[in-house]
């Protein structure tokens, strides 16, 4: 299987570090073997070899920050775009593993329908294309044969999506139920014991959890976002953020805490979809319920099913080895239903 | 896919009520069709007919305790036997749901054989072949180019074991940790409120949580023989009662609950196993570990993996149409991978 990487920060390279260290195992355990042809990025430099990059290679360049250093040999191309990439012969899938731009999801979600036009399956830590654009994205792979995966963009290397779409499969989930911004819950279990908002938002971007811009974690945006996936992905139609009401933790106090604990009870900033719509929002939840056990920068999610009521699943959130992890878990699934 | 059901009792019954609610949504979304062609049971009488029974005949007549009410037609024999059905043309599946016997694993081990033989798959909700002879069964299914399934012996319908094996795919889980039986988990839960060993055992039976006889649960075995196929899947070797270290609940007081509370802890039935071997044992957890929050009937289970963690399932433990499901679900896997 050979992959183009476009993008390559914390979860490329996580991949390609899971690639490298799992290599003996994946090909005797499943048969798989990956080959990294092309790596997109945006300062470092672009690169693409027929028979495949030297990944170890690949990761001491990143890490000097640029691909200035990657060995030259005969058939090295350095001067390829992201286009040029999702056209080319030697990629069999493209790793869409850029920024994520949830107003346009661009230029993710152009280069999407390009692979998909070009013959190749498309695996997304990009959450712009899924987020916006579902159904169109969805019905387009079908068309050309191809798939569109994109565990990577929930939960991580939890395999959220895997377990509501295959493990779930005969069963009708009718609502989604989570804490799916680690960030926030982290801040959020500061709080409890009685840390003030700023305080704890200053820790947790001292701890590389929130950006220098903390609008996308603490107004909801990155929770709704994963949310607009999971409902898309789960009720089969595009959610739009007009579907979602999003309210952040912004507002809450250390007191709002400390009353909500002396009634029983512990806030969360739960994301919430049915078919008929969803929200973000803080919610204040019984210290018995499943959701307020969540603690730190794990997240969880709760599909409600006919069957079987609800399943609850718990993880790690985020991390770049993990979601390259996801990324890697799609590769596999492609490989199983090639 | 023609079915021949051994057992139909509460998950026989079950999986024939899925397969008539669920029998257009099944046919639209996966292409699944099944029919059932025969039902064994030890009580109720045989039935055997080539081109399907009546699922809904078959249901009425269960309810009324004898077959004897069914339709005749044609084409229906009433003289087969499970050896019988195992060899029969006009089967693809054997799906064990008949009584656990976790000492010999008889009579469903040698059927699960005898099938295998005759070139049909075989899906147990039964635990003791699996829990008993793991690579051996797997081994003889493999050299007969069939499967056998078991997504049903451990959390009913929560779908633990293709979460671990499917979804988790690629990831190393080096232990796996568990609330595994609802029974005693119920149990601890009103014990917890100061109530003695002996009422609310009274109060499970009465529910028909617990049987007559309580050893099973409240020894430890149930969730021992679940612990034996979680790990022998895992861990690729066939797990002995030896292996484990069991202990069940019958010595908790009020009083150990009640201490242990004070500390900030709760006890809970906890089923543990790495590839050096294993326990079910009552474990004092803090409150505010994930697994302390399991209350009620609710089972759980936390894979520790290399890159992710700890992933944390909790779901629904027990109950006919759960394990039904569970059931459904491993025929949708047959029919994907067919």
């Amino acid at each position: 299987m050979k992959l183009a990487l476009i993008g390559f920060g914390s979860v490329g390279q996580g991949l390609v570090r899971l690639l490298i260290e799992k290599q003996a195992a994946l090909a005797q355990q499943y048969g798989f073997a990956a080959q990294v042809t092309a790596v997109i990025t945006r300062s470092r430099g672009n690169l693409y070899h027929p028979e495949g990059l030297d990944l170890s290679a690949l990761l001491t360049a990143a890490e000097k920050g640029s691909f200035a250093g990657y060995p030259d040999s005969p058939d090295l191309r350095r001067d390829i775009s992201a286009e040029g990439v999702a056209a080319a012969p030697y990629v069999d899938v493209v790793v869409e593993a850029s920024p994520t731009d949830l107003r346009t999801g661009q230029p993710a979600l152009d280069l999407c329908y390009t692979a998909l036009e070009h013959g190749k399956h498309v695996v997304l830590a990009n959450k712009g294309p899924v987020a916006l654009d579902f159904v169109n994205l969805m019905e387009r792979a079908k068309q050309c044969g191809r798939q569109v995966l994109f565990e990577g963009t929930v939960m991580s290397g939890t395999p959220a999506l895997r377990l509501a779409r295959e493990a779930l499969a005969g069963a009708v989930v009718s609502q989604v139920r989570g804490i799916l911004n680690g960030t926030t819950n982290y801040m959020l279990s500061l709080m409890e014991q009685g840390r003030a908002y700023d305080d704890v938002l200053a820790e947790a971007q001292r701890l590389g959890y929130a950006e220098a811009d903390p609008t996308a974690d603490v107004d909801g945006w990155d929770a709704a976002g994963k949310l607009l996936i999971l409902a898309s992905a789960l009720f089969g139609r595009t959610f739009k953020l007009a579907d979602l009401d999003v309210r952040g933790i912004r507002d809450l106090t250390p007191e709002d805490l400390r009353a909500a604990a002396a009634d029983g009870m512990r806030y969360k900033l739960i994301a919430e979809a049915s078919q008929a719509g969803g929200s973000v929002q803080p919610v204040k939840l019984p210290v018995s319920h499943p959701l307020a056990g969540v603690s730190g920068a794990n997240n969880a999610v709760t599909f409600t099913t006919d069957v079987l009521g609800d399943v609850t699943l718990v993880g790690v959130g985020a991390g770049g080895l993990q979601t390259g992890f996801a990324v890697l878990s799609d590769l596999l699934a492609l490989h199983r239903h090639a």
